[in-house]
């Protein structure tokens, strides 16, 4: 049963390293006495920390999927864990409102303490089709989702008769040279050169991986010569490194390059994107009264807002300065000391004392796996690279992971990796939402005549054109809707429709699009009314739907197509 | 680079047991030159087999998820492998049409001999609501789920303060008492109760787990003494057991239970529900003119259909005679014999002997686990109960598995089993598509007055009512919608509306309501129209939009509603 409301609570927002950190070093500082009226209360939206570090050897399944992340219940026992989005922050009234779970009714939580450990949010909005196609490479199903395209992109490869198409697919392009892209297409590129022998139609020669750089250097967090080794290791192990080039826009088709020194932008065709930049401030934080610096929290060497006693902040959503000078980085490293000391400080406030502790560190080193026994560290101003480095990445991390049985599990996957091989499995758990947008580049194929028709669409900006045997039929702008005939009839698509100029549709699927045909009041009207303008004559939906009942098989959508559309 | 069509094709459909042992035997079996000039190829969802006894294991995490499947590529490495579903079977043309993958293109196949080894179906369309709010158990997306279910209902649990929301959180049923119900409710059982010790406000005591059985007992496949055995541990060990009840219906919030004597039906509050029955025939086989039996391919003692040379059947999909007078049960011992004997005689068939192979298997026995060191066996006559029939259990398991590699990670996994505490974390990938269905009981709540609007509702059939401070305000039937107006004003629910009959609804959750309400031609105008017959004024949609912003925390809602909705 719930306890009655704590006669005072420290309330964390955010279950990364920081969150998770402040949460278990309060729980130790905290006297019996103290804990039995002071809930530690802990938001996050899992309940478990991801073991970042470790993410991107999830891809290659070196490790497995549920031995990165550590249960925050065990991490912080004492802690009451509300595994739930934070919906809204009122500091003048000091409440929290959390998303409904099961049940749609809120939850709000007052608060003595308020720390904030929310994180960055990958900022997806400035770049066309970002949003929409990009994967980013940050949470825990990122990782699964990726290793699933991954496996699927091999799948349809091995099957799909159309070069041009092929070479899509074996296109994989990773946005970001820091150091979370470096480790993902490092470690994307074992697994896929390991995996595609258990292809018979794809070679890996046809693979391509190809990392797009924005600076004039991979790894610009490390000094330029362990940069450049890693630059030519990739190099040498197959990954195609783009200096001066950025993400200009992507598509379902295609990723648009924009080459820094000219302008000049380059469309390569690629079905597989990931994303690791950039990172944006957590849209929460805009609102706050509490002191900022571009979209973070600015508070003082014992982390706390100025002005704003008993609000403290701390990991990548605060600027907080070390001893140095420095601001510190945004790394786990960096981001477990902070909770360590903002936790001291709270128990110093929550005592009535005025002493507080300073943050006083200044950083050990940097690391940055390779992938394949390589790696690059610089440590107390030590230079390793290759296997020694290695070595020294994993003795850290498997020392640093939290639990003695997720270090042991940790172990047994690197020695079993050593000898047994890699997993090929497509878990396939993801589907596209029922409703949701697509962005096309100019001249890209929206769909093809004979093709499928699986879904609808409403143009939300941009022009497309509709087109028959070459010839354009119709113009689509703003408001259109296309598509809707094929689903109602069940027969192929009767034409063509191309992007003429940057397009963004909202897409709904065959399956929803038919719910909301049945059960919308007024759909079933709009659209008939659509098809007869359309047909230039009286159009009964329900006849339509009978009358053209499916045919088994589309011979049609077979045959008028033999380069792309099938095998026989 | 796709090579040409093959010269022939055995095309096997279906990656079970049945569809992968074909192939593989299949593989081994015809010499080089053969092989040469045909195409084994294999139709598969998935690119694994499931090693469907493990399956339960996934839930209590005795088992990694991923070492419960095998790779297709790697079983039966000289086989093609189509990982895409069956859409249609041309049995006259001798085409099988492959759904598109990520381009809209069918694929088509011509064959010169066809395997059917497409399983079962869950049959979720005969009890109201199952389809929308039962689990079903056969598929490892399934187990990933119910897993993910029930750490949700324990988490759910931790922050409820609603005592009979609690209640409904913390009952779990299980519905079919054969080996797939029990070994699913025993594994539940375990995971529960050991998983219930790192949440504060969670007893074990408030743990509820019901398991239905139509019949008068629990694993009817087995002999009575050992059903019984099954029965009592489980009893022991704290699973309610009901039998000759029956699932009657199925809803977001309860169970209807019906018992088979008296007919009469209780509805069970409970958020978790798992339908382990019935299985039904593959809706492909219908259409096709091949003899049939209840949905099944009736095929002859070569595992051939009578009258269709060329055609094969196998596994759950068939009725296929034993040499003893029986038919072959739906198990994975049999299904494998009768892929190895089907592989034989297309074999004989290509070359073209007129020699047959007759099926001659009988099987071996049976096996079922309790979960928790104890399980009950039937083998040669002999029967085992308890820790030595576990003991059996794991060894006849382990060594079936496929591939000394996985035999390996089984062993590993089960090794840190016995030491290393258990994983209770919640992998948070699925959500409901964004539209759906829902069912709800007579007198169930659709939503309440000060509720969080999240969804707009359609009524398809049933009717409820809207009632606010007691007052009935409307009543909703079909083609009614409801729910819309706290979407678009981002206020609370100012109602409370509850199901009068049984009633069915395509939900359509907010962020697809507001593409649809943004993008869809006439939606707006729609809306705006059925707003204002409500209000008796007129409304302006996009002015309610913008003046009724979103206040950041709900106060009435958390305030109002004091037993339930939130904990201040």
């Amino acid at each position: 049963m719930p306890a009655d409301e704590p006669k005072r609570r420290i309330l964390i927002l955010g279950g990364g390293f920081g969150g998770v950190y402040a949460a278990l070093h309060l729980g130790k500082m905290l006297t019996p006495a103290e804990l039995a009226e002071t809930e530690i209360a802990l938001v996050s939206r899992d309940n478990y920390l991801v073991f970042q570090p470790l993410l991107p050897e999830v891809i290659s399944g070196s490790v497995e999927l549920s031995h990165v992340i550590a249960p925050i219940r065990r991490m912080a026992p004492k802690a009451r864990l509300y595994t739930r989005e934070v919906e809204a922050i009122d500091a003048s009234r000091r409440i929290v409102q959390l998303a409904p779970g099961i049940r749609p009714h809120p939850l709000a939580l007052h608060y003595d303490h308020l720390v904030l450990a929310l994180g960055t949010r990958l900022d997806d909005a400035k770049i066309p089709g970002m949003r929409e196609h990009a994967m980013p490479f940050k949470y825990l199903r990122d990782a699964l989702r990726l290793r699933h395209q991954l496996v699927l992109a091999l799948e349809e490869a091995e099957v799909e008769p159309d070069p041009a198409e092929r070479r899509r697919l074996l296109t994989f392009v990773v946005a970001g040279g820091g150091f979370s892209g470096v480790e993902c297409i490092a470690e994307m590129n074992d697994f896929l050169r390991d995996a595609v022998r258990s292809y018979h139609r794809v070679r890996e020669s046809e693979l391509r991986l190809i990392l797009l750089q924005r600076g004039d250097r991979i790894l610009p967090e490390m000094t330029p010569g362990l940069a450049s080794f890693a630059h030519k290791l990739l190099a040498k192990r197959g990954v195609e490194i783009r200096l001066g080039a950025g993400l200009a826009a992507v598509s379902a088709e295609s990723v648009a390059v924009a080459d820094k020194a000219t302008g000049a932008v380059e469309h390569i065709p690629a079905r597989t994107v990931v994303a690791t930049v950039p990172a944006g401030p957590h849209p929460l934080l805009a609102a706050l009264p509490f002191p900022q610096e571009r979209g973070r929290i600015v508070v003082n060497g014992h982390l706390e807002s100025a002005g704003w006693p008993g609000v403290w902040a701390l990991g990548d959503c605060a600027v907080v300065p070390q001893v140095d000078g420095q601001m510190s980085p945004a790394t786990a490293q960096h981001a477990l000391r902070q909770a360590k000391t903002c936790a001291q400080n709270i128990v110093h406030s929550l005592r009535g004392g005025k002493e507080r502790k300073v943050f006083g560190f200044t950083g050990l080193g940097k690391l940055g796996s390779l992938g394949r026994r390589s790696a690059v560290a610089e440590v107390f101003g030590i230079k390793l690279k290759g296997i020694v480095a290695w070595l020294f990445w994993r003795g850290v991390y498997a020392s640093k992971f939290p639990g003695l049985d997720g270090q042991i599990r940790l172990l047994a996957d690197w020695v079993m990796d050593v000898f047994l091989p890699r997993d090929i499995t497509q878990l396939r758990v993801f589907r596209d939402p029922a409703v949701h947008r697509e962005h096309f580049e100019p001249g890209e194929t929206v769909f093809d005549e004979g093709d499928v028709g699986d879904k609808v669409f409403f143009v939300v900006q941009g022009e497309a054109v509709v087109e028959r045997d070459g010839a354009r039929l119709a113009t689509l702008t703003k408001g259109d809707v296309f598509g809707e005939a094929s689903l109602i009839s069940h027969q192929p698509r009767n034409a063509s429709v191309r992007a003429l100029t940057p397009l963004d549709a909202v897409v709904v699927e065959r399956e929803a699009f038919d719910e909301l045909l049945g059960h919308l009041p007024g759909m079933n009207a709009q659209m008939q009314a659509l098809m007869s303008s359309r047909l230039g004559r009286e159009v009964n939906l329900a006849h339509e739907m009978t009358t053209l009942a499916p045919r088994p098989i589309h011979e049609r959508a077979t045959r008028a197509r033999p380069t792309n559309a099938g095998k026989v």
